[in-house]
């Protein structure tokens, strides 16, 4: 266990300023790649070195010539204005109200056809005759509103400068900077430029061995409001996805008319939440063909031209979805991005059709983190740690750092800390690399997405915390580093082929009541509640979190009630007496936890049916409860935040789910802080102390036999089967 | 102030063992009625003391001889099986499982005409002719079930022994006592019965004043299970109300096809929660027609034979709905009912088209309060402070106790209490009658079921606690005994007729969303959100409680967000950044406060829009907020459950939200736990210490002059104006 890994699978940043450091990094860290720095000659010094150059190739902006040159083919976005009051028949409503007015521009071209105004009232449309757009005021403007109906505008703008730039010169305070306009290279002129340009790049970058591409065409929505503060994002948002050239195309290869309500949403833009309608998914299945056409254009170019195509999965990366089929015919080399946690690493490493995965590692060496009193240590092991779980599970290709690193050398603690980090990797990645690891039980997580929202299924800005969503997010953290075999599957995928759960163990489903988290009015439709009802009764197991196939109807609120002997009082119950309130809190799933369990926000008003065994309530209001139903079993609580308690809580909820206490003891730690991975075909097993302190535990091996352990804080032990 | 009132407006119960006790306490408290004994002769001389005496009758039972012999004209009532899932094509479905066998018996006459197998998953009726039903086992059983559906069977069930005297013998563990069968006086032959029997009861106790019916006809739902625990209780619950006889004659009338489901409702029985469907409202309406008409027959009778009829609001007094049109037409002379808080006072002294109520005060002198150890002189205190906040605004015209006297006498100082309310509530009477109370403002309470549950609007099983609703029927505790003109309207008066708002200063709307308490999807009708809009915008107030306007539609969820200012994250709006956090707590309405608002059970994901004003949020979760919205202002609480505190909080919000603060100091204590009642008409005023300890304050009357008072406990003070 001694040899030690010290060279490959490692990125670095550099700068023109720090050429003996870089050089003196390139060894201590072992890396072998290097980023190039933006907008200067790249020093011979570091071509000498042999590592692998990486240039960043912004596909949509840089070249505010060509997109001043070409106005029609500058990007576009649609946008709702604010709902709007009528207090009489005359109504103006400003488009711009609440949005930074540098970064957008209405569109009025054709705009009868592409704007809607709408009655949010009677949810109708506004005959398009009957309105106006007075460009000078920038007010929709109309005569025929009906008093204290509310009207919102629905229109499209140019992106006239770019939401991540201008971030970017908004948090760093840059004066005077140019605005980059972003170009649509969908369009036919820009199409054509982009493919020269992308030459000429490459042509003028002889050293660059790959073009890591930030990203192809489609910004992820972010807009500010007026005050230049963050207005709306959603990482996974297509509404800055559009123009009349495409919307055009998509009606022709769908053969029904668009509307500009189906990107709109009401104001919701088919965010994660909202269960996606048919049109919705039309438009996104169109954007990953089309954009997957034309990135593999740009991919063929980069390797006719003797480099190696990068994707970074974050800015322009809307409609190349990686988990989805399409993906894999770009012909990518690499994808890399950043990681957050365990949940964004296998967002990353989880991809399939590209040769490598790299994930750039927290903190980036900016000031905020690498200042005097700063502790850049402690981020990079709380980061590392955290992400360690989900590289046992399923390895990124490569680490990487980013950032200023003349920042990092300043601090000879981080660079020793990475150099332990880099030779961990590479040692965990020898030993791992080639299998599956060993999976106790195949999960699948169900939704209304599936596999197109594997990992970031409960994500709104990318690993952002969200008070409404960390006690969902937590049951998707502990999965990336469980040893489980975890899919992600649609609704949309048990109708099309209920025989998609024939492999599956367990299903877990995880979210709010009419979310596409948990279907919404999918449970109207007969063919998916009995396919999961007879899934469970054949003697599978389920998982419920938050409120599971809650959705008014036919005197239910949970549809699956009867699996998991619980529902949600919505008053309507309210007269029924409820006699079954006894607590077992030793219940098998329970049996390691050390304190109350934290059920995160929890849930209120959810009581168990006759039958059902309560494992915990509070104040009458049910957070977990386990249910048998034919020969499977349901599992309920009420919401799950990631820790290493609630990790073995799930673990064990999964377990029990399908009758398989008995196997508790196989790769196991009795300590939830430590947790044991085994890579039988390689013959070789870890155990991880995931925590910042030493441990000591039991761990059993594949065959039940067991050993005594104490381990160093953040310790990884190697054994041979 | 020091003259006594110390005669009439007060009942006692009597026995035939306490007749000097009796006669003792006519003296003591000043009664003059007495309640007669059941089944024994009445002592001639209690006869002989000049005090009313009333008799209970039961309409519907107390005759098991008639009831045996006409068993077709027994009551029945609708039941809903529990949810059966079929595993395959068999499924058999016992009827009477949950519920306890002696209290029911399915009625299979007509059974393919009166019954309903429902498939709940695909939410279709089986045809009935693929189903049968088993008598001998008493289960439904059909072939043709479809995998992993859910069904359920809707029947009908005569009534076999009396909801209330089951709950009697249960409760009091009587053995071997024959269960009183339930006949319907509705059908034709126990019609004609019941008037012959009514009249020979009355001839047979010629010493009767007032005979005290108990109640006219049909039971609130109350259903028993296996182990004779109440199963389902619902007070409104109309459907122990039915049978083919009577849904014949509703078809009839209503001019379309009755389907069980119009009451099953889902197994939800169109409880108060329910958002009411036409056709059980054609019910309601329906019933009230037909109640009132029988009931006037035997009104009728009682005056033809020179006695008074009195009303007992409770046990079968479904149908007869006291704040409807029907019920004046009754012709009844009193109506009596228990007092279990302000709600349930206002509930029968609101009661229009009776010469007198009449309020029967806690506590009951039942063992479980008048025994060794025992302290009802707390009970009695609290129950009479509770209630006189609300007798002060509209009085009943009497009160009166019930149980053992015996038991009473043993508690000397019980007496001496009970003797001092009764002088206090006849000075009161005195001092008040005939005026109506000085009101600050008028203000309507909105829901779906308007004036039919006014006061009555949160509760489940009459003045019960219930987690769901105390933070809700808070509002209407506070409003019962509050210086306003309270109104209880419906969404269809506002449909029909706009112009009811027209005298209405503010409108409050309090509970969950999708209920019938906040409308569900009425909102989706513009004539009603308009209305309300334009009312507000137009300069008056509204306050919304827990889910205002809820009901997710057109990118709302509520559809009066912008009128109060707030929203609810349902997950949809997370991409919203959200900057409103700041508080504000030195508000006018917040003025009084002494500690952190109690806002109960609160609501959770509440955000405020930009310009509204929060008054108070938790952890970026808002639980009061203000907004200004045209001329007009909104108040949007979480949960406001009663207490002095809270009631002076929504005090406060009324006046605020109407632009009133100036008028706060007017008939008006600054401390909260004394109020000040004015009766200009008659030139009197009271303060009032709501508290069991002495409370000092500064009083203001009506002219804004003021003076300090010091108040003992419980004391009320009467004035000249
Ligand atoms: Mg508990
Ligand atoms: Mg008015
Ligand atoms: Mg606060």
């Amino acid at each position: 266990m001694k040899e030690v890994y010290n060279y490959g699978r490692v990125t670095i940043p550099t700068d023109v300023d720090v050429i003996p450091q870089t050089k003196e990094m390139l060894e201590k860290w072992g890396a072998d790649a290097i980023r190039d720095c933006d907008g200067t000659d790249f020093p011979q010094e570091l071509k000498d070195t042999g590592a692998k150059i990486y240039s960043t190739y912004y596909t949509t902006r840089k070249d505010n010539e060509w997109a001043k040159a070409n106005p029609d083919e500058v990007q576009q976005m649609y946008l709702m204005t604010p709902f709007y009051t009528a207090e009489g028949a005359h109504m103006e409503i400003e488009l711009m109200k609440g949005l930074y007015p540098d970064m957008l521009k209405p569109n009025p071209k054709d705009c009868k056809r592409w704007w809607e105004v709408v009655d949010r009232t009677e949810g109708s449309i506004l005959d398009p005759t009957v309105w106006e757009f007075d460009e000078a005021s920038g007010k929709v403007i109309f005569d025929c509103a009906k008093a204290f109906h509310e009207y919102t505008v629905s229109f499209l703008a140019f992106i006239i400068w770019d939401p991540v730039h201008m971030y970017n010169a908004v948090v760093n305070d840059w004066k005077d900077v140019e605005h980059q306009i972003t170009f649509d290279v969908r369009q036919p002129k820009t199409r054509e430029f982009t493919m020269k340009r992308l030459r000429k790049f490459i042509e003028e970058h002889p050293y660059v061995n790959v073009i890591r591409y930030t990203t192809f065409f489609h910004q992820f929505t972010l807009v500010f409001d007026e005050l230049a503060r963050e207005r709306y994002v959603d990482w996974y948002g297509y509404s800055a996805s559009v123009s009349p050239y495409i919307l055009e195309q998509f009606e022709q290869e769908v053969g029904y008319k668009f509307r500009p309500e189906y990107i709109i949403d009401q104001g919701y833009y088919n965010n994660q939440y909202r269960v996606p309608t048919k049109e919705f998914k039309d438009f996104q299945a169109f954007q990953r063909r089309e954009v997957a056409k034309l990135a593999k254009e740009m991919v063929d170019i980069t390797h006719e031209c003797g480099k190696e195509a990068m994707m970074f999965l974050g800015d322009h990366w809307i409609g190349t979805e990686p988990f989805m089929d399409e993906f894999k015919t770009i012909g990518l080399d690499a994808v890399v991005g950043s990681v957050g946690n365990g949940s964004t690493l296998r967002l990353i490493s989880d991809i399939e059709g590209v040769s490598y995965t790299e994930g750039r590692f927290l903190p980036y060496f900016f000031p905020d983190t690498f200042h005097e009193g700063g502790d850049p240590v402690k981020e990079a092991k709380v980061n590392w740690v955290t992400a360690r779980r989900a590289i046992l599970r399923k390895p990124i290709d490569r680490i990487g750092y980013g950032g200023y690193l003349k920042l990092a050398c300043q601090f000879p603690d981080f660079i020793e800390y990475v150099e332990s980090v880099c030779n961990e990797f590479r040692l965990l990645y020898e030993n791992i690399k080639g299998t599956t690891p060993y999976c106790i039980k195949k999960v699948a997580v169900l939704n209304s997405w599936g596999k197109m929202r594997a990992w970031g299924c409960h994500m709104v800005h990318h690993a952002l915390y969200q008070k409404q969503n960390y006690s969902y997010a937590g049951i998707i953290e502990a999965l990336s580093g469980a040893p489980f075999d975890v899919k992600f599957i649609s609704f949309d995928d048990i109708k099309e082929n209920p025989d998609c759960l024939k492999d599956i163990d367990v299903i877990i489903t995880v979210g709010d009541a009419d979310t596409a988290h948990t279907g919404g009015d999918v449970w109207e439709d007969p063919a998916i509640v009995t396919t999961i009802r007879e899934f469970v009764h054949n003697g599978h197991g389920i998982i419920g979190i938050g409120e599971p196939s809650g959705h008014q109807y036919q005197g239910r609120f949970f549809q699956l009630a009867n699996v998991f002997g619980v529902e949600e009082e919505r008053g309507f119950t309210l007269g029924y007496d409820k006699y079954n309130w006894e607590e077992h809190p030793n219940h098998f799933i329970l049996e390691d936890c050390t304190k109350p369990v934290d059920f995160g926000e929890g849930k209120k008003n959810i009581f168990a049916l006759e039958g059902t065994t309560i494992l915990n309530h509070k104040e009458k209001e049910v957070q977990m409860a386990v249910n048998e139903y034919g020969k499977g079993r349901a599992v309920y609580i009420s919401g799950l935040p990631y820790s290493f308690e609630n990790s073995r809580i799930l673990y064990r909820s999964i377990l029990w789910s399908v009758h398989d206490e008995e196997n508790l003891h196989k790769w196991y730690s009795t300590n939830f802080n430590v947790e044991v991975h085994a890579y039988v075909k390689n013959g070789k097993y870890c155990v991880v102390n995931n925590t910042y302190e030493p441990q000591t535990t039991t761990v059993y091996r594949g065959d039940g036999t067991s050993f005594e352990l104490s381990m160093d804080a953040n310790e990884i032990k190697w054994y041979e089967i």
